[in-house]
């Protein structure tokens, strides 16, 4: 089984902004545990701060994995073109969340991409990875 | 450990309405499932039509158990009651939907509960109770 | 032939309050007038102020008659779960307004209850009632 | 008894376009079977898709008949004006429209119409208009 | 000088309508009085109840008169159309309204005629003509 | 003189959660000083989470009361039925609010039940009770 | 027969600034041949640049006068004070706008005052004053 | 104890306009009796039309009194600068409306001064104010 | 193969007003050369400023033509009648506008005739015509 | 003659996904059939899931070509930027889009490229593109 | 060279209130070191709470100054009039702010004064005046 | 000192494009002069038209210098992203437009970048930039 986890804009940033809101362990720390937890299964990651890259990736990454986590960061909320490319690729998309995006401003509560995907987790840190990739395994029919 | 899960009104109808949709399982029948497969574990059940007949289990509930898991079913789009509920106990609560919100009628885009939870996993059905169990049990701080 | 009345919020009133405008024929003595004009059919009354006491009347009914007829009152512009319960129940419903709500205030416009039902009289008066029996017994199809 | 029906733009379509929504029947024919229903009443029919021509026909049939029935057909959501006739004109009129504007697009939800008129039915097919007739025959005061 | 007086719809109603606001003259009595102050001035009056008979009239008197006077009714609101016509024409137009749109319905608010009107007067009944045709006399340039 | 206090949802847990804001006094500890101090009155106390039970007890305590001082808490912004109920009793409603709901989130600006009260003490904490007692008791005519 | 003139902020200016579009004459020179015309009336005017200080003077003028004609500027938009002063003076006043304001920015088609005067004339420049002036002496009854 | 009333815009025509309404008794009569009720208390009395002297007076009395009563009539629904001159200075201010401004029209249902006010009293006419002093003596701490 | 050009309002001014934006050529003599060069094509043309007449122009010409091309001028933006019409018959219409809708007033945004097309051409002037002839003869399958 | 097409996101997966509505034709096929039926105009193509890229595209193209057909997907509701671009450039941008924007959601009615277009051709599938240089080629002055 | 300094409302309690956020600089204390720094330029100041006391000082200055540096407060965001001010007096306008507005309230996000002002400078304090005299002095063409 | 300049989208064309509004020096050209007049500091200069670059540059940027001055262009009014990283990034931020925003279309009145900066100079053209190295180097505190 191939899973493809895809970070959008500033969760590169993780663990060394904003630490007492995000803890200081940074995607790669967590990324390394991550895949000891699930030896089976092959999980790649990718983050990249370019609307059009990932765009790009999500294309690749459908081809090629049985289902995609995504946590499209700031463009879940302006990226109409993200949305169509979750729509257009048949590979199941799991949108993941750190934070409860209902409790923050309100031009958040708008999502391009949220009725494109298969499911969404939010609020749980990176422990909504962790859930996602756990759900694909066990769970995703 | 214990875990309530606490349903809102027309789940009661689940296997039985638009089985196409959600299938022929009852919440009854996967409930059964759900407790033999985390035997350590106390979970209960509650389902409710009426509004302030879920705040009250909500306030009791709070003072029992580690956890509530809540599918707000369509009071999500119009009680503030509810929110203000969630808010004000202090046990943690996870917000469950078996369908994307996001992708259906714009008046179900807004929600007086999300911003108060803990986290929300919407779109996987049924499976998303199982999810939240296992965050609780395994992955919860 | 079974039919089922269903009366939302402060219909109970009816003949005691605002009697210049709704006239002082309770609900009650217009029933008693109704079902004698419709010997051959079962027609049953019900009331409640609880949104949930609705849907659970309303799915009790929706198993035991041929067709509904429902005065949501003040729950027909704020209710997204009694809504949903008219949308799953596989029992035709008929809305029912004394008044003409269109030409009250603006909030009295939006209904989630009108889209699920099969047809819609406002405006009338009890005659409303009557007319949707009519329409049940002679001319539904 | 003297009661005119007068109908909207694009009404004159009805039995030749989407007939799988709509039947097959006209209104031509329906009309006929109409007036046999009441033979004692007597029942005209008039159609335009000129708006200013509807205004006309109200404003000479309110002083001909005991009653209107109107379906404004697409003219209900835009036409301020006609809602001016219909508050101008003391003969009462009936709205009706064939489907449930309520279960459609946002734009039909605003009417300029129902608010000026003594009742509405709607989503009732043109059984609508033989229900309204019934209506104004034996119920109207 | 020639001055055309153009009015929308429901204005040949005047007079007989509801006489407590608006009076019992009609336009045409009020019209010959009119014409007998201004003797020295050729003024014409057309009404009509369709918008594009409206608009055509429009054109045609725009060739042949120095000003009009246009009431446009509850096409004010509405009619993107007649608002284009007007700005099409160069012959002068001053829009005249019996009542204050102002302190009505909230629809009475938008208006897509006055922003092509050389002015508006509202408010002053059958005696905003009369102005309307002393300022074309007497003080327009 | 009678008066009755209905209070709405979650204001059972007065004095339990948030105790920073609202203090550690339950709404029991406080009304029974409250009627110590007001020796002369009949004042009784009532509250509930359900909509419509504090429906039902404002049509009750209507009928046996001189004035009710009511706290519709989340129900406020969402219950047009509670609304419709408050303008159908003829025994004068004041309401009164802990917080002041205009300094908090946007959606807590609609009220459905202010615009049918005889009067409005938000921002004052339990001691609004206190006022509207001794406003019913010296002042209201 | 005694009228008022109020003017509002800005139109000091009036001769000064943007000449091409209002003309080099400032009110001041207006005023005298306005004056002039009409002899036999009492005519006075009044300029300032402050909301509250115009409301003084409406409730003033309002006391002495037969009519007020009134130029609020810019406060048009924005001022529901000025809207309530002219509601609770039993003087009638007469609106006046220079330029038309519907033909301008979006936050110039709110008006708080239009609703509460018996009339306004807009878009006529100066003229507009004169207008407002014979009407209040030839035909306001 | 020091206590100001500082009354905004057209409240100097109480007891003259208006009198079915809010009766004939003048703010100054109504006043007189005011300080006869609370000998012990120091009360003074301010009105103005012009918003900018409202925060003048604020300011200052904010430096002098215990509390102050405000009633910032028509402004209360447009100015951010009162709002900003409440949340400044640290007197307590308690906000009182002779009306229920919730059931009046829509502009009235913003409020830039409730938010930064103590509390607020409407909809009890001139005891609105005595309930408000009555309050800072016996209630606020 | 046959094609309809139906125009709507003030479309008939064309080559008469605004010359130097839309240039000295009349419709009629631009339609003389447009035949001249698809001689084997049976093209119509007809221009209405009557809403009502438009739709029974393209009721007429759906039975009769292979497509319509249609410019609804400024019904574009406020007629869901003819939106029905277009929707209603079978027929494919290519809506046409001269110049760019998109890039004026916002009320020129809103079209209830777009959806319904097969296609829309804006901005290019006259030329649009010739090239929705062109499509359709050469490209439309 | 120079042209250049340049497509914006996901437009590159045309012919693999959703083939049922965008048929099994890739754009490079029908880029190769495009530019064998001009064959004296040097067509270029160019396609990038990059909004950046995009903007760097067209400002080198406008140097090198004659005009250019642009089609901007899902960027077309979104970036600001890209508007900002075409309004900079000097060279004719016609905007292309395969389906009817306007019968799809709300979000993409809004468009920030079409105002600062030529020309929109849209709802003609990869028709449009050859309508766009047949219109280039032939009829653009 | 002169300049005029011209602050709006609550602007005078600066170094009095809020002073965490603020500092304790009264702008008294800041002014003088202001006109130290620049000895060869005449620096007027001027503060007033009152909105048409400052539209009055800015058409006084305009006269007599180089340009205007306007804090204008909270009318910023309320105020048409003083938009119409400076957009009517030649002299430029430096708008100045001390706190960055678009960070703050909703209804701070409107500004009736920025567009018609040569710039604007906010978010930097005491030192935005500083920064604007530079700029006028040093910069301005 | 190190002060980074980073400029988005289409201020390539500075100098080239619309060189009546915006003169015609490029940015590089009025870089050298700004570099040679605070020649004791390090500015250096980032332009990109993609908005993932953007936000790469100022994440690299905020670890090396002292402040960042960033003008965003069109992404000022779409990019959640921008404003994600601002607000991460610890180095202060400086916005700088070259024209004032606020006179132009609507949609260029939200900003999602304002908010996260330390202050914000617009409408004084490439000065602005100047003006923000002044600031940084002489007043930033």
């Amino acid at each position: 089984m191939k899973i493809a986890i895809i970070n959008g804009p500033n969760l590169n940033l993780l663990g060394i902004r904003e630490t007492k809101i995000y803890g200081t362990e940074s995607f790669e720390d967590f990324f390394e545990k991550l895949i000891k937890k699930f030896p089976m299964t092959s999980i790649t990651y990718f983050q990249n701060n370019v609307e059009g890259v990932l765009i790009n990736e999500l294309q690749k990454k459908a081809m090629e994995c049985d289902a995609i986590i995504f946590n499209p960061g700031g463009y879940t909320h302006t990226s109409v073109a993200l949305g169509d490319t979750v729509a257009a690729i048949q590979c199941p998309v799991l949108e993941v969340h750190l934070s409860n995006i209902n409790g923050r401003e309100d031009f958040r509560k708008i999502s391009h991409i949220s009725a494109q995907c298969k499911g969404t987790i939010s609020g749980m840190g990176l422990k909504g990875y962790e859930l996602a990739v756990y759900y694909i395994i066990h769970m995703m029919s």
